[in-house]
């Protein structure tokens, strides 16, 4: 058995499964005082004893292996979780290996290997929901730096019709300021999923992730490029992102794939909503080897 | 001995080196028609004989070694070179094993093995002269996916205050259309080696470099940023360009080196203008392997 935690942050969904990836037993604790939510998460791991957890978090977190820091996380606005160590606590706990990255790696890693990128050798993971981040895989290897990357903090080009002026405390209109749920809310009051597809917000959000994506295109040259979270559920996106990348990109690269109707490189994740545990998932398998 | 070829628009620097990667003889060739150049190569590489040879070449090309194509160079505007395989006409001609890659991607590799990229695990080097491109090592490879990255086409935001529009015939105001050697000369008529300091073009251009560094910052989190190429000789760019990514990023990496001065994070190649050939000394090692 092994086991498999998406480390949220309104939730913990952890997980025990077998060799063949089926899920035997989950269970979802709310992340709360760290050491309340920690002690759950410990006591479902020794009910279900498993050899190694691979765990997908959210951040900012330190996820280099070699740092004496390595799972800890580091300066969020949820003041309880600040320096608080994940990895350790489980380490010191359960005895086992223990394999920590972003969420957002997790879920790139688990489309990798068993969603739309299978077979390829890189993929680009993007959740656009309460906030916006991106994950990235090649060769099956997950890219973090000096720091993990926050994507979704780059800066686009906002558009003169949208009136918005963002609303990511740091940077006001990044990417993440302009098309985040909160973002898409702030324009009207209105949430997102109780505005109609034609509204232009749709439009303007669209447009922007189509920049990102441009961007992400030519610095990274993913093979695939999948967009998951809440906002990604308006479906109706999709070709509207798609028509942005194109207009933006102009026909520069010259590769068919980027020349085509774009539908099998920027989609919705085949692990859907699960995109995350079943990267946890994947890591569990790396943290053992 | 060993081979590397920086493999230019303009010319193609050929050098022979030994196991001490000291350079024995070079000659320069000038890009002309491919079948001249190339036999002029395949003459060189002939009086000195090599082991394997390494280049750093002009783009589009096809770098994926697993191609058909592996060595082709792409939809380049040099009509001549278009579909001109540079890989296939050496391996014939001279029988040794080649690893071909981008100048940008060979120069990173060079700043990695023995410039300021040494003992990081990843390296991003920037070329701004006659265009903008981009090329990025992590534990010693070089990125590429679908195409190989054209850092150079990201889109920035142009300032309010800048009146020039851009001159990329693809994108117009791109990161290359606003800072590339021809942009600068394009605002004035005057070619930035004769403008003042103190002109504002350099203001505009400090300011779009920053904002690209920081888009490059938040994907890909390298330990350095390289940025060589002629423009990049302009000194007082620097610390202009690191004011810039201060603004833009506002704080929000919490890591001491982005909040530290910068100027071990974002400075001149070591390597100088020699970092592309450098870098192809490297490939050539690679290639043996």
């Amino acid at each position: 058995m092994y086991g498999a935690i998406e480390a949220g942050g309104t939730k913990f969904v952890c997980a025990v499964f077998d060799e063949a990836f089926q899920i035997i037993e989950t269970t979802t604790i709310p992340t709360d005082d760290p050491r309340i939510t920690m002690s759950l998460v410990v006591k479902f791991f020794k009910e279900h004893p498993v050899k190694s957890i691979g765990i997908g978090a959210f951040g900012p977190i330190e996820i280099n292996p070699t740092s004496d820091r390595y799972g800890e996380i580091l300066n969020t606005p949820k003041l309880k979780w600040r320096n608080f160590n994940i990895y350790k606590v489980l380490h010191e706990k359960l005895a086992v290996p223990i394999k920590i990255d972003t969420d957002v790696n997790a879920a790139a890693l688990g489309e990798y290997m068993s969603g739309h990128g299978k077979g390829k050798r890189s993929v680009l993971y993007l959740t656009i929901g309460t906030g916006v981040g991106g994950g990235f895989v090649i060769d099956g290897q997950t890219l973090y730096g000096l720091t993990h990357p926050e994507m979704g903090h780059i800066l686009i080009r906002p558009l003169e019709a949208d009136q918005f002026e963002g609303n990511c405390p740091t940077h006001g209109n990044c990417f993440e300021g302009m098309v985040a749920g909160p973002a898409i809310e702030a324009r009207y009051g209105i949430p997102g999923h109780k505005l109609g597809e034609d509204d232009s917000v749709w439009d303007y959000v669209a447009d922007y992730i189509g920049q990102a994506c441009v961007n992400f295109n030519l610095i990274l040259s993913p093979e695939v490029i999948l967009i998951g979270g809440g906002v990604a559920q308006q479906a109706h996106l999709f070709p509207k992102i798609r028509r942005s990348f194109k207009h933006y990109m102009n026909g520069y690269i010259d590769h068919s794939v980027i020349k085509g109707n774009l539908e099998d490189y920027i989609l919705y994740p085949k692990n859907g909503q699960k995109a995350g545990l079943i990267g946890a998932m994947y890591l569990a398998k790396q943290g053992l080897k």
